[in-house]
Protein backbone atom coordinates (compact mmCIF):
# COMPACT_ATOMS: atom_id res chain seq x y z
CA UNK A 1 0.00 0.00 0.00
CA UNK A 2 1.27 3.38 -0.50
CA UNK A 3 -0.51 6.44 1.26
CA UNK A 4 -0.43 9.66 0.09
CA UNK A 5 -1.51 12.82 2.04
CA UNK A 6 -2.06 16.47 1.85
CA UNK A 7 -2.58 18.39 5.18
CA UNK A 8 -3.03 22.21 4.92
CA UNK A 9 -0.76 23.55 7.51
CA UNK A 10 -2.05 27.17 7.39
CA UNK A 11 -2.89 27.12 10.97
CA UNK A 12 -1.63 25.42 14.13
CA UNK A 13 -4.41 22.95 14.05
CA UNK A 14 -3.85 22.22 10.54
CA UNK A 15 -0.18 21.34 11.66
CA UNK A 16 -1.49 19.56 14.24
CA UNK A 17 -3.16 16.78 12.19
CA UNK A 18 -0.68 16.76 9.72
CA UNK A 19 1.93 15.48 13.14
CA UNK A 20 -0.79 12.78 13.93
CA UNK A 21 -1.51 12.11 10.49
CA UNK A 22 2.65 11.07 10.27
CA UNK A 23 2.67 9.66 13.20
CA UNK A 24 -0.35 7.13 12.56
CA UNK A 25 1.27 6.48 9.39
CA UNK A 26 4.53 5.62 11.05
CA UNK A 27 2.93 2.85 13.22
CA UNK A 28 2.16 0.83 9.79
CA UNK A 29 4.70 1.69 7.30
CA UNK A 30 7.60 3.46 6.20
CA UNK A 31 8.34 7.16 5.10
CA UNK A 32 9.55 7.15 2.19
CA UNK A 33 8.71 11.26 1.24
CA UNK A 34 7.51 13.74 3.54
CA UNK A 35 3.55 13.04 3.24
CA UNK A 36 4.35 9.82 1.56
CA UNK A 37 4.27 6.24 3.22
CA UNK A 38 4.91 2.86 1.69
CA UNK A 39 2.50 0.26 4.15
CA UNK A 40 2.22 -3.43 4.23
CA UNK A 41 -1.19 -4.53 5.60
CA UNK A 42 -3.76 -6.84 5.70
CA UNK A 43 -7.01 -6.10 5.00
CA UNK A 44 -7.85 -5.36 8.68
CA UNK A 45 -5.11 -3.07 9.44
CA UNK A 46 -5.61 -0.92 5.85
CA UNK A 47 -9.02 -0.65 7.25
CA UNK A 48 -8.09 0.66 10.62
CA UNK A 49 -5.31 2.97 8.97
CA UNK A 50 -7.87 4.39 6.75
CA UNK A 51 -10.88 5.29 9.48
CA UNK A 52 -7.44 6.62 11.94
CA UNK A 53 -6.81 8.47 9.24
CA UNK A 54 -9.86 9.73 8.15
CA UNK A 55 -10.91 10.76 11.97
CA UNK A 56 -7.88 13.12 11.70
CA UNK A 57 -8.37 15.04 8.86
CA UNK A 58 -10.18 17.61 7.81
CA UNK A 59 -11.69 16.55 4.77
CA UNK A 60 -12.70 20.09 3.54
CA UNK A 61 -9.59 20.80 3.17
CA UNK A 62 -7.11 17.63 3.62
CA UNK A 63 -6.69 14.81 1.72
CA UNK A 64 -5.67 10.92 1.63
CA UNK A 65 -5.26 8.70 -1.25
CA UNK A 66 -4.37 4.91 -1.02
CA UNK A 67 -3.13 3.03 -4.00
CA UNK A 68 -2.97 -0.59 -3.76
CA UNK A 69 0.48 -1.11 -5.44
CA UNK A 70 0.21 -5.12 -5.29
CA UNK A 71 2.97 -7.56 -5.27
CA UNK A 72 6.33 -7.13 -6.17
CA UNK A 73 6.06 -3.58 -5.71
CA UNK A 74 9.53 -2.72 -5.28
CA UNK A 75 10.57 -3.85 -8.60
CA UNK A 76 7.85 -0.85 -9.74
CA UNK A 77 9.61 1.86 -7.57
CA UNK A 78 12.29 4.16 -8.57
CA UNK A 79 13.56 6.88 -6.16
CA UNK A 80 15.84 9.79 -7.15
CA UNK A 81 17.20 12.57 -4.91
CA UNK A 82 17.30 12.66 -1.30
CA UNK A 83 15.90 10.17 1.43
CA UNK A 84 13.42 11.52 3.73
CA UNK A 85 14.43 13.25 6.93
CA UNK A 86 13.95 11.96 10.33
CA UNK A 87 11.31 14.30 11.77
CA UNK A 88 10.20 16.51 9.58
CA UNK A 89 7.45 17.48 10.86
CA UNK A 90 9.11 20.05 12.75
CA UNK A 91 10.88 21.43 9.37
CA UNK A 92 8.02 21.59 8.42
CA UNK A 93 6.66 24.20 10.78
CA UNK A 94 7.98 27.57 10.66
CA UNK B 1 2.53 5.78 -13.42
CA UNK B 2 2.60 7.76 -9.74
CA UNK B 3 5.02 10.31 -9.50
CA UNK B 4 5.61 11.80 -6.01
CA UNK B 5 8.14 14.13 -5.38
CA UNK B 6 9.88 16.47 -1.95
CA UNK B 7 11.10 19.89 -2.84
CA UNK B 8 12.71 22.15 0.06
CA UNK B 9 11.28 25.29 -0.32
CA UNK B 10 12.93 26.65 2.36
CA UNK B 11 14.43 29.53 -0.06
CA UNK B 12 13.42 31.00 -3.72
CA UNK B 13 15.12 29.21 -5.66
CA UNK B 14 13.22 25.51 -3.79
CA UNK B 15 9.92 27.49 -4.39
CA UNK B 16 11.02 27.91 -7.76
CA UNK B 17 12.17 24.74 -8.43
CA UNK B 18 8.80 23.05 -6.97
CA UNK B 19 6.82 25.20 -9.40
CA UNK B 20 9.19 23.91 -12.26
CA UNK B 21 8.67 20.53 -11.07
CA UNK B 22 4.83 20.95 -10.87
CA UNK B 23 4.77 22.35 -14.56
CA UNK B 24 6.58 19.83 -15.80
CA UNK B 25 4.13 17.09 -14.63
CA UNK B 26 0.97 18.98 -15.25
CA UNK B 27 2.82 18.48 -19.36
CA UNK B 28 2.57 14.56 -18.08
CA UNK B 29 -0.49 13.92 -16.23
CA UNK B 30 -3.06 14.74 -13.88
CA UNK B 31 -2.72 16.15 -10.03
CA UNK B 32 -4.26 14.31 -7.46
CA UNK B 33 -2.48 15.76 -4.68
CA UNK B 34 -0.39 19.05 -4.42
CA UNK B 35 2.77 16.79 -4.79
CA UNK B 36 1.08 13.77 -6.30
CA UNK B 37 0.54 13.22 -10.16
CA UNK B 38 -0.84 10.37 -12.04
CA UNK B 39 0.68 10.40 -15.96
CA UNK B 40 -0.38 8.00 -18.62
CA UNK B 41 2.60 7.85 -20.56
CA UNK B 42 4.63 5.48 -22.50
CA UNK B 43 8.38 4.41 -22.43
CA UNK B 44 9.71 7.41 -24.15
CA UNK B 45 7.53 10.14 -22.56
CA UNK B 46 8.43 8.41 -18.89
CA UNK B 47 12.43 8.92 -19.73
CA UNK B 48 11.69 12.23 -20.96
CA UNK B 49 9.94 12.70 -17.35
CA UNK B 50 12.29 11.56 -15.69
CA UNK B 51 15.02 13.27 -17.08
CA UNK B 52 13.35 16.48 -17.13
CA UNK B 53 12.73 16.41 -13.54
CA UNK B 54 16.08 14.81 -12.75
CA UNK B 55 17.54 18.27 -14.02
CA UNK B 56 15.43 20.74 -12.22
CA UNK B 57 15.84 19.24 -8.49
CA UNK B 58 18.57 19.43 -6.03
CA UNK B 59 19.45 15.65 -5.44
CA UNK B 60 20.68 16.64 -2.35
CA UNK B 61 17.33 18.11 -0.91
CA UNK B 62 14.64 16.96 -2.73
CA UNK B 63 13.56 14.05 -4.21
CA UNK B 64 11.36 12.37 -6.98
CA UNK B 65 9.52 8.98 -6.42
CA UNK B 66 7.77 7.10 -9.67
CA UNK B 67 5.69 4.32 -9.37
CA UNK B 68 4.56 1.70 -12.09
CA UNK B 69 0.61 1.41 -11.48
CA UNK B 70 -0.34 -0.74 -14.50
CA UNK B 71 -3.35 -1.96 -15.84
CA UNK B 72 -6.58 -0.65 -14.38
CA UNK B 73 -4.86 1.78 -11.72
CA UNK B 74 -8.38 3.07 -11.12
CA UNK B 75 -9.58 0.59 -9.07
CA UNK B 76 -6.77 0.36 -6.53
CA UNK B 77 -6.81 3.44 -5.59
CA UNK B 78 -9.17 5.05 -2.63
CA UNK B 79 -9.25 8.81 -2.00
CA UNK B 80 -10.80 10.36 0.99
CA UNK B 81 -10.96 14.46 1.66
CA UNK B 82 -10.03 17.52 -0.53
CA UNK B 83 -9.45 17.66 -4.04
CA UNK B 84 -6.64 19.64 -5.24
CA UNK B 85 -6.77 23.32 -5.80
CA UNK B 86 -6.22 24.88 -8.87
CA UNK B 87 -2.71 26.75 -8.61
CA UNK B 88 -1.47 25.40 -5.49
CA UNK B 89 2.10 26.45 -5.78
CA UNK B 90 0.94 30.04 -4.76
CA UNK B 91 -1.02 28.76 -1.75
CA UNK B 92 2.32 27.02 -0.53
CA UNK B 93 4.48 29.88 -0.97
CA UNK B 94 4.85 32.59 2.19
Amino acid sequence: MLVTYDVQTLNSSGQKRLRKVAKKCEEYGVRVQNSVFECVVDNTQLRQLELSLESIIDPQVDSLRFYRLGNNHETKVKHVGAKPTIDVENTLIF
